[in-house]
C-alpha cells in the first residue's frame, strides 16, 4: 500500500501508486487551508515550464537526453490532461510555492521513472531536484507559472469583456434616437438619448479592455534562469534566453526575459498592478450593473425606462417578482475583486530581501478574480445586456413632465431668472414653456429651445 | 535670533524664542509629509499625560518637586490653550511618535526654564529628558495620549450620532402611519410604512452608537508606566497605578492600567479596531443616505416619495437645480473613512518585535475619520435629516399602481396561481384583484387581502 | 432522463433523479461564477432553518401535520449528511439568496413528495413554495442561515485560537527565565525576557478570542419571521418567537429575535463587523508570525535567536535550506481575511431600501476566511509554536554585545552623558561599563544597572 | 460690514469685502468636514481653465470681449498667487464640485465687477453663471481641473522618484562588488552583492517611475465642453478643441479631449487607476524601506550589514540610540496612499447614472497621496538612502560563517548528498568545505566552487 520516501526531515510513507513523493505529501499535510486545488491553468503552466526547461537543458548540454526527453514526454502527457490530480498541494501554501515546484518536480519524476522501466520513489533513475529541477529553483519556476496563467486567465477575461463590449455597442445603436431624461446625483437634468448611455457604457469597456491588454506586459517578462535569488545560481548562464526561446515555442504567449531577475525575484509590484485592473474593471462595471439595475426599477413603482429579460423567479415569497439577479453578481464579482487587490496588496509590501514568500496567496486570488470575474461579465453579457428592451413609453413621459428645457432657457434670458421659472414650473405644477410664457419670454427663444 | 542646541547628532541653530527645541527641529526638518499640525486634542492630551505623571513621579519622591511643581504649572498654561504652536512636528513622523514626545519635552521644558528664571536651552534648569520625561518613554506617552485622544473624539462622534438617532426616531414617530412601496433589489415588494423605514434607520445608528461606546474599551487601557519595551525600566514600579489614579483626575475618562504592558507596546490591533467601527459606522450610514437620495429622486422623474431641505443651488449650469449634497457628503466620509481603517490595518501588521513604529500614520488618520465622520453626520442630521417631509400623495399613488396584493393572495391561492395573476396583471395593466376576480378568487379571499 | 417542469419563466428539463427542480436548475445556469459548492455547515444550518420553521408552523396551526412531519423527516436526513449533492447553486449568486433557499425549498419538497408516494415534480403534494417555504421569504431564511454558519465557523476559529493560547502561555512559562536584547524600530532596545515575550502573544491571542466571543452577538439576533421585508407578511405573527424556540432547540446556539425585522432585512452591518474581526485576528496574529519568522531567521545569518521546527524541505535548489513555512502560510490567511473584509464592507455599502442584495458574495468570504485563519491557525500551532525552542546561546551572546545598560545608566547620571557613553562604547567597540568607568561613573552607580 | 446676495435657496448675508458670494457662503456652512483648504495646484487649476474658457468663448463669439478681457486679467491675478484666501470651500463637499465651481465662478466675477467699476455682489455687471461659467457646467470644470491638478502632483512625484533612482543607481555602482549573503524568506539562502540589491532597488523604481509616466494618460483626456451630462448642452459646438488649444497655451500639459465625453462624464475609473499606481508605488518603497530598515539593524544585535545616517536621537528614554525613522516614514506614506485608494474605488463605485457625484473626495485624497509620497521619498532619499554605508567587514563575516556553498556543491554531487553535508555542517558547527572533505568531495569540486 505505501512507498518509504526520505528528506532531510525524515521518512515518510507514501501511497504506493501516488505521482507525488515525499515533499508533496509534507506540504498536503503541512498545508490544509483553503481545501481547494491548484488552477488547471496553473498545473498546465507549471508542465509548460518544466517542458521549456528540460528542452533548454538538453540543448544546452546541461541534462542527459535520456532523461531530458523522458521529462518532455510527461510534460506532454500532463498538457493532455492527466495526473492532474497528482498535483494534492493546497494554493495556499507557506514557502513562495515551493510545494507546487516539489510536487510537480515529483510527479514528472515518477513518471518518468516508470516510463524508464524504474519503481516509483526511486530517485536514482530521475531525480526531482536533480534532473527535473535542473537549473531551476522554486524561486524562477512557480513566478514563471504564474505569470503564464495570468496572461491565458487575462485572455479569457478579455473574451468576456470583448463580447460585452460588443454587445452595449449594439445596443447604443439600437436605441440611437430615444430621448429620455438624463440624471445628475439621482435628480433630474437635461436630455439624453438611451443609445448615448449604452455607448458610454461600450466606451467604459473598451477602455477597461486596453488596460487590461495593457497589464499584460507586467507579467510577460519571465523569472526563469534567476534560480534561488536572481542571480542565476545552479543554471547554465545562457539558460534565460534559451528557456524563453522554448517557452515561447510550447506556449505562444510572446514572453521576455525580465530585464533584471534579481528585481523580478524580490518585487512582485508587477501582481498588484494586475489585481487592481481587476478590481476597476470590477468595480467600474459595477457602475454599470447598478444603472442597469435602477433604470429597469419598478415594474411598477421605479423608473422603468428599460426592460431586462427575467432569467428566473426573484422570489420565494412575492410571486411574479422578477428580480435583476443578473446585474447583482456582477457587482458581487467586483466587490470579491477588489477585495483580493486588498489581499495582494498586503503580499506585495510583505516581501523581504532576495524574495517574496507570498506569492500563493497572491496567485491564489489573482486567478479567483480572473475567473469570478469572466464569468459574471459572460453572464451579465448573455443573460441581461443581450435582452435589454427600452420602455419608450416611459422615457417619452417622464421626459415630458421634467424641467430639463429650463437649461436652454438660461443661455437666452440667464440662469438667475431660468431658476425663477424652473421653481414656479415645480412649485405650480406647470410646465417650463407654460411659465416661461407667463415671464414674458418671448414666442422666438421658446421656438429655439423647442426646436430640436 | 537663534541659541544653539545640541543633540547625539550634533549642533544646531533654533530660533532664540522657540520653546522647542533641538529635536523638534530637527523632526521638522525631516518629516515635511502632511503639511499639517497635531490634533487639538491630541496636544491636550499629551500636555494631559506630562501632567499627570509629574504629579505621580512627586508623589512617589521621583522628581522634585520645585521641578514637578514647575512642569504642572505650565501643563496648566497649555492646557489653558497656550503654546499649542509650538508643537511644529508633523502628525506623520517616523520612529513611533518621539518626535511629539520630544516637542512636547522640549516646550514643557523651556517655559518651565523661564518660569524658574533660566535661559531657554539651557536643559540643566530643567532637562526635557530627565525631568519631563522622567520615569517615561515615548513608546508609553504616545499610545496613551492617542488613546486618550480618540475617547475625547469618540465622544465627539457619540453626540453626532444621537442626535441623528434622535431624529430619525422622531421621524419615525412623525411619518408612522404612511403607507408606501416597500422595494427589494430595486423591485416593487410589498407594503411599508415610511415611519417603519425611518425607526430602521433609527435602530441601525443605535446600534452603531453602542459599538461605538464598547470600542472605547479598546483604548481605556493605558500604557503609563511600560516605558521603552512594557517592561518599566526607568520607571518606579509603582507608577502604572499612580499615574493612572491622576490621569483619571486630570481627564476624567474613566482609563485603567493595561494588564499586559509588553503587550501593549507592541501590538496596535486595538486601534485597528476603532478605525473599522468608524468604517462600519460610516458605509452603513452611507447606505442610509443612499436610500434617502433615492427616495427623494427626481423632482419629477424619480421615485419622489420624499422631500429633503433645499440647501444651496445645484448646478451651476441648470437652473434651479436642487441637489442632494448633504448625503452625498455623508457618503464620502464613510469612504475616507474605509480607506483609512485599510491604512491602520497596514500599520497594525507591520509592527515588529517589542514595539509598532507605525502609529503615527495610525493616529493621524482615525483622528482624522472622527473628526469628518463626525461633521458628516451632523450636518446631515441638521440640514438634511431633520428637514426631510414625506410627498404623500405620490407615495399613495405609486402603492395603488403596484401588485403587492399578489403576496397576501398567495396565502389563500398558493405561489404559483398568485404568479400567473401578478403576470397577467402587468401585461394587461389591470390591477390583481381585477385580474384575481377574473380567476375566480372568491370575495372572501379578495377582502381579506384588501381589509387592512 | 428528464423530467418537465415550469416557473413564471416557461419550461424546462431537470434530470430525472433529481431532488432539486427548475428554480435551483435555472439558478445553475446563470450562475457559474465560483465553480464552487455551498459550505457543508450552510447546507446544515438552512435544513436546521427549514426544519425548526416547520415544527413552527406546525405548533401554530399553519402547516398540515402530515406535511410538516415529512419535511421534518427529510431535514434530518439532510443533517446526516444525505442529499448534499443536491445542492447545485453556486455560493455566489444574484437576488439576496433566492437560488439557495429555492434550491433547499425543492430538495426538500422532491425529497418529501417522494415519501408521501408521488413522483418527483408534482408540488401538488409537497409545494417547495406554500410548504417548505411557509411562512418564509428568502430575506429571512437566508440571513437567518448565515448567521447560524457563522457562530459555527467561529467555534471552530476559536478552538484554533484557544489551542494557540495556551501555547503561547506554556511557552510562556517554559521560556520565562531566559534574558534577551529587546528590540524598538529593528534597532538595540533593553533587556526582556523570551517569555515576556511569548506571554504578550498570549495576551493578544486572549484578546482576538474575547473580540471573536463578543462578535458572535452581532450574529446571534435571527431575522425568521421578518419574511420579505421584515414585516412579517404572509407569516403567522407568533413565528419570530414559536421558530426561535425550535431553533435552540435544533441547534443549541443561544439564539434570539432581532428586536427590529426590517432593519434586520436591509442592513447588515454586522457582517462587516464579524470581518472586520477577521481581519483583526489575523493582521494580528501574522505580527507574530513575523516576529518568530524574524527572531528564527538564520541559522548563521540571521537573529537566530529562537528555533522553529522543520517542517519540509525549504528549497528545490538549495540543499538543507529550513524556511519558516509555517508562520508564512498564517501571514497569507491574514492577507486573505482583510482582503475579504474589505470585499464585505462594499457588499454592506450596496445595500439599498429594503433589502441588502449582495449577502451572497459577504457569506461566501466570511466563510472562506473563518476556513482559512482556522486551518492556518491550526497548523501555526501543532507544527510551528509547538515545537519552538530557544538558542539561549545566542541570546546571552547578543544581549552581551549590546548597550542595552545605558537606559539604566541615564536615571544615575542623566540622558545627556548616557548619550556620549552610548556613543562612545559603539565607536570604540566597547562595553558600556568599560566606558562608564572611564567617564568616571561610581562603582555604586555600576553596581546597581548590573545588579539585577 | 454685509451685503445681501440671493439664490434660489433666499437671502443671505456677505462679508462686504470677499470676493466669493452666496453659493460659496452656503457651502461653507454646509460642509464643515475637514477643516481644510482646497490644494494650492487644484485653485490654480481651476483658475487656469476659467481663463482658457474666456478665451475660447471669446474667439467662439460667445463671450463680450470687455467681459472676457476682465475675467482673463482676474485669472492671471490669480495665477500670480492672489485671492486664493477667497476660496473658502472644503475641500470634500456633496454635489460633484459644484461648491469649488461657484466660488471660483464668484470671485473672479465679483473681482471682474470691482476692476469694471462695480459693486461687489452686482452680477448685473458679470455674473458668475452667464458669463464666468459661460458653456460650462461643474462636471466639466471640476473634473478637468482634478486632471490637470493630478498631471502637475504626479511630476512633482516623479521627481521625487527620478531622484531616488539616480541615488540608488549610483549606490549600486558604489557597492558593486561588495559580496554578502542574500536570503531568501530571512533565511540564509546564497550570495548576492550589496550592489545588485541596489540595483535591484534601482529597477523598481525605474518600473514605478514608466508607471507614473503612463498612467499620466489616464487624466490627459479632458471633460470640458461635455457640460452637464457630457452632451456639450449650453456649450459652443466647438468649445472642446477651442478650449483645448487654450488650456495646452496656458498649462503645457499636452492635453486632449476625451472621446467620450458623456462617458468622461459619469465614469472615473481614471481615478481610481492614479490611486492605485500611488497605492503601488508605495507599498513596494515599503518594501525597500522594510529591508533597509532590517540590513541596518543592530548596532549591535541585528544584521548591521549597512549603516544609514543617524537623523535625530532616536529615543526619549534611551540614550544614544539611533533609529531609522526615515524608512519608517516612507512606509506609513506607502499606508496612506494604500488606504486612500480604496476610499477612491468606493468613491468611483457610487456613480450613479449621468454623473459620479463623489469626485470630491477622490480628488481630495489623490492630492494628499501625490503630496505626502513625493515628500516621504524625498526626505528617504536625501536623509536616508544618500547616506547609507556598507559595513563591509560584517557582511564578510556573515558569508563565511553560513552554509551558502551547499547550493554550488548540489551541482556536483547531487541534491540529496549535499543536503546531508549541510545539516551536519549546521549540527557540528563546521564549515561546508570541512564536511565536504570528509564526505570524500573530490578537492577538484571543492576548488570549483570555492574559485569565484
Amino acid at each position: 500500500m505505501y512507498r518509504e520516501e526520505q528528506d532531510s526531515v525524515g521518512k515518510l510513507n507514501i501511497p504506493k501508486d501516488a505521482y507525488y513523493g515525499v515533499n508533496a505529501q509534507r506540504a498536503f499535510e503541512n498545508f490544509q487551508i483553503t481545501g481547494q486545488r491548484l488552477d488547471p491553468l496553473f498545473i498546465e503552466s507549471l508542465v509548460q515550464v518544466k517542458k521549456a526547461v528540460a528542452l533548454a537543458n538538453m540543448e544546452l548540454g546541461e541534462l542527459d537526453p535520456k532523461i531530458g526527453e523522458t521529462i518532455v514526454k510527461v510534460a506532454d502527457e500532463m498538457l493532455a490532461g492527466n495526473l492532474h490530480d497528482q498535483m494534492i498541494v493546497d494554493p495556499i501554501q507557506g514557502g513562495a510555492g515551493t510545494s507546487s515546484n516539489m510536487n510537480i518536480n515529483e510527479v514528472i519524476a515518477n513518471r518518468a521513472i516508470e516510463m524508464l522501466g524504474g519503481e516509483k520513489g526511486d530517485y536514482t533513475v530521475v531525480s526531482p531536484n536533480d534532473h527535473v529541477n535542473k537549473g531551476q529553483s522554486t524561486n524562477d519556476v512557480y513566478p514563471t507559472s504564474g505569470k503564464l496563467t495570468m496572461l491565458k486567465l487575462a485572455d479569457i477575461l478579455l473574451a468576456s469583456l470583448n463580447q460585452l463590449a460588443d454587445t452595449f455597442e449594439a445596443k447604443a445603436k439600437e436605441f440611437a434616437g430615444i430621448k429620455k431624461m438624463g440624471r445628475t446625483q439621482l435628480s433630474d437634468a437635461v436630455l439624453i438619448t438611451v443609445g448615448e448611455e449604452f455607448h458610454a457604457h461600450s466606451t467604459l469597456t473598451k477602455r477597461n479592455i486596453k488596460r487590461l491588454e495593457a497589464v499584460k506586459d507586467e507579467v510577460r517578462a519571465l523569472n526563469m534562469g534567476g534560480t534561488a535569488i536572481g542571480t542565476g545560481i545552479s543554471a547554465h548562464k545562457d539558460l534565460p534566453q534559451t528557456f524563453n526561446k522554448h517557452i515561447n515555442d510550447v506556449t505562444g504567449l510572446g514572453l521576455t526575459v525580465a530585464e533584471d531577475l534579481i528585481d523580478a525575484t524580490q518585487n512582485i509590484d508587477c501582481f498588484a498592478v494586475v489585481a487592481d485592473v481587476q478590481k476597476t474593471i470590477g468595480l467600474s462595471l459595477s457602475k454599470v450593473a447598478n444603472d442597469i439595475r435602477l433604470l429597469s426599477s419598478g415594474p411598477r413603482t421605479g423608473l422603468g425606462e428599460l426592460y431586462i429579460p427575467s432569467r428566473q423567479n426573484g422570489s420565494s415569497i412575492m410571486p411574479g417578482k422578477i428580480n435583476p439577479v443578473i446585474p447583482e453578481v456582477l457587482s458581487q464579482a467586483a466587490y470579491l475583486a477588489a477585495g483580493n487587490s486588498y489581499t495582494v496588496a498586503l503580499a506585495v509590501e510583505g516581501g523581504q530581501l532576495e524574495l517574496n514568500a507570498f506569492e500563493p496567496v497572491a496567485f491564489h486570488k489573482i486567478f479567483e478574480s480572473f475567473r469570478v470575474l469572466s464569468n459574471a461579465i459572460l453572464t451579465f453579457d448573455e443573460n441581461c445586456v443581450k435582452g435589454i428592451e427600452v420602455n419608450k413609453e416611459r422615457c417619452r413621459e417622464l421626459l415630458e413632465r421634467s424641467t430639463y428645457l429650463t437649461t436652454d432657457l438660461a443661455i437666452h434670458i440667464g440662469y438667475k431668472e431660468a431658476s425663477e421659472i424652473t421653481k414656479e414650473s415645480l412649485r405650480d405644477d406647470k410646465t417650463v414653456i407654460e411659465v416661461a410664457r407667463e415671464h414674458g419670454v418671448s414666442e422666438e427663444i421658446i421656438s429655439a429651445i423647442t426646436a430640436d
